[in-house]
C-alpha cells in the first residue's frame, strides 16, 4: 500500500486544473485579441516542457488562425543581443514558474524589438508577468513533482483560448468539454501496463507524431528522458522517415501518438506498419481502430476532435511514464540532475 | 586494404566542393538581395539534415543580419492547407535532392501565399528549382552515399553567402578560407580514433551545442542514428539542462560540440563540466583548451571564427560516424531503412 506519488496525484487534478484554468482565461480572450489587433504572426519562447506545449500552439495558429506562428531561439535574444525589428509580431512566453531568467529575458527582449508581449505562466505575480503586456496565468495549483503533468496540459489549454481569441475557426464548446473527456479517461481502467511491461527491457524508443499531435509525442519523448531516462527521441513523422528510422530495431520500439482523426492519420498508421515491418514493435497511443490494427500494443486515445487531442493524449504517456518510472526503481517525483525552476540564462 | 567507403571519400571532397559551391554562389548574392528587398524576415522549409542547415541559417540571420528567421512546418501546407498572408516573409527552401515533394510542395504553397522564394539545393534544374523565384545550385558534385556530408556543408556556406547578401556584418574574405581550413583538418592525424573505440559500446548519447554550433551537434546525433543506429538525442544546451540531462550516465555519454570562441562557450564549458560531475563522460569536439580541459576526450576543432564555425566542426563528426559504422560492422554508405531521396508526401 504505497503513497501514490506527487505525479501519479497532479496527473488526477487534471480535470479541476483545467477547468478552473478556462474559467479563469475564457473571459480574457478580448484582452489577447485587442493586444494582437496589430500583429500579423506569433513568435513563442519557450523551453523544454513549455516548448512542447509551444509547438501545440504554432500548429493550432498556423492551421486554423491562418497566422504564421513560429519558435525563437532564446539564445539569439542572450547570448547574442541581436537587434532587430519586431513590430507587428506577438511574442508568446510559456513558463511553468514564470521565473527562469532566460524566458523573462527573451521576453523583454522582444517587447524592446517592438513586439507585442503576452505571458502564459503558472506563475501568478512572477518575473514573466512583470514583462508582458498580458499575463494569462493558469490555475494549475501547485506542482511538486518535477515532471510536469497539469502545468503542461493547462498551458495547453490556454493556448487553444488564444487561438480563438486570435480568429481560429475552432468551437469553444469543444474546448469546455475537455476537463469531463479527462476525467472519463482517467476514471477507466489504466490501459498502459501492458506498454510498461514491454518498455521495462527496452535501450530506447522513438516517440513519434505528426500535426497537432507532434506537440504530445514531443512532450512524451521528454517525459521518458526525465523520469525513466530512457533514451527517448522525440521525431516528427517525416523527419523519422527522412533517416533516422534505421535506428528502431527488436531493442528499440516507437511510440505512435495520434487523433483519432485529422489529416495525420492515415501517415501514422502508414509508419506503424514501417516500424513493424523493420521488425521493431509499433505501440499506440489513440489514432482510432485504425492504427490500434496495425500496432503492437495499442491504447485509446481521447473522444475529441484533432485540435483538442494533444490535451488527453497526453494522459495515457504520462501515466506510462510515472509506471515505467516505479517499475525502474527511480523516484518519478526527483529524478536526478533536476530542479523544479531551471535557469538556463 | 579494404575500399574506402562513399562516405569516407566524399568527406575528403569538401573543400574542393565548398570552393566550387563559393565561386558559383559568391556572384550571386545580389540576385538574393533583389529577391528580399522588401522581406523584413526568413522563414526556412527542409527536413533531415537540410532542417540543419536551416538551424544554421536561422542563427546566422538572427545573430548577425538582425533579422528574424524560423523554421516552417511543412504539414501546416501539405497536410491542412492553411492560407496566411506571408508577403514579406523570404521563404527559403533547402533539399539536397530538389524533389522531396513535401518541401517543393510547401515552397509552392509559401508562393502562392505570397512569399518571395528561394532554393538552395544539389540538385540543378530539380523540381524544387522550378518552383523558386531565384535557386542556389550547391555544386557539390553526386552523392553516393546516403549519410549526406559534402551536400550538407555546402548548403552551410550557400546560407552564409545569403547572410552576407542579406546584410549580415560578416567578412566574406574569412567564408573563403573555409576549404583550406578544412583541408587542413583532413590533411592531419584523425583524432576521433579515442572516441570512436570509447562509444563502440555505448547504449546512447547526447550530441549538444549552443548558439551557432547548435546546428553541428544536431547534424552530428542525426548522422550517428542513421549510419549507427545509436540512440543519438541532438539537444541544445539549454534543453539538456531543463531536463533530459538526467539522461547521461556511465553508459550514456556526452558529446559537445562548440567553437573555439564566442559567447555560447563559457556555457558549453560549463555543460561538460556537469556531465563529467553526472558521472558520464562527456567527449569535445571544438570548444578550445578551454573545453578539453573539463573533458573525457577532446578532438580539435577548426581555426574559424564562431560564425563559420560548424562548417568545419561537423567535419571530426563525420569521420567519427564512418568509422564508428564500420567498427559496429554496419556500412555506412547504405544503413538499413534508407534510400537517398525520401518522399515523406
Amino acid at each position: 500500500m504505497n503513497e501514490p506519488t506527487a505525479m501519479r496525484s497532479e496527473i488526477g487534478q487534471q480535470p479541476a486544473a483545467l477547468r478552473a484554468t478556462l474559467d479563469a482565461l475564457t473571459p480574457r480572450g478580448g484582452e489577447a485579441a485587442a493586444l494582437a489587433r496589430d500583429c500579423r504572426q506569433v513568435l513563442f519562447i519557450a523551453r523544454g516542457t513549455s516548448d512542447n506545449a509551444a509547438v501545440y500552439g504554432s500548429y493550432l495558429l498556423q492551421a486554423h488562425a491562418g497566422m504564421l506562428a513560429t519558435l525563437a531561439s532564446p539564445s539569439i535574444a542572450t547570448e547574442y543581443h541581436s537587434r532587430m525589428d519586431l513590430s507587428g509580431v506577438l511574442a508568446v512566453a510559456l513558463s511553468q514558474s514564470g521565473a527562469t531568467e532566460e524566458i523573462v529575458e527573451t521576453l523583454a527582449w522582444a517587447r524592446d524589438c517592438g513586439a507585442r508581449t503576452l505571458a502564459i505562466t503558472n506563475g501568478g505575480g512572477s518575473p514573466l508577468t512583470q514583462v508582458a503586456d498580458v499575463a494569462f496565468v493558469t490555475a494549475a495549483g501547485a506542482e511538486l513533482a518535477v515532471p510536469a503533468t497539469k502545468t503542461f496540459t493547462t498551458q495547453l489549454a490556454a493556448l487553444a483560448v488564444l487561438a480563438i481569441a486570435l480568429g481560429a475557426d475552432l468551437d469553444p464548446g469543444l474546448l469546455r468539454g475537455v476537463p469531463d473527456e479527462i476525467e472519463r479517461m482517467l476514471a477507466g481502467p489504466d490501459d498502459t501496463a501492458a506498454i510498461v511491461d514491454a518498455m521495462t527491457g527496452a535501450a530506447g524508443v522513438v516517440v513519434s507524431g505528426r500535426g497537432h499531435a507532434y506537440a504530445a509525442a514531443l512532450e512524451l519523448a521528454l517525459k521518458l528522458k526525465e523520469a525513466c531516462y530512457l533514451h527517448a527521441m522525440g521525431l516528427s513523422w517525416a523527419d523519422l522517415l527522412h533517416g533516422p528510422i534505421a535506428v528502431v530495431d527488436a531493442a528499440t520500439p516507437a511510440i505512435i501518438v495520434a487523433a483519432d482523426s485529422g489529416p495525420a492519420l492515415p501517415g501514422s498508421i502508414e509508419l506503424a506498419r514501417r516500424v513493424v515491418a523493420a521488425g521493431a514493435r509499433a505501440y499506440a497511443i489513440g489514432g482510432g481502430p485504425g492504427l490500434a490494427a496495425v500496432s503492437s500494443l495499442a491504447v485509446p486515445g481521447p473522444q475529441l476532435p484533432e485540435w483538442l487531442a494533444p490535451l488527453g493524449l497526453i494522459v495515457p504517456g504520462q501515466l506510462l511514464t510515472e509506471a515505467l518510472s516505479r517499475r525502474l526503481g527511480i523516484d518519478p517525483d526527483s529524478p536526478r540532475g533536476l530542479s523544479k525552476v531551471t535557469q538556463t540564462a
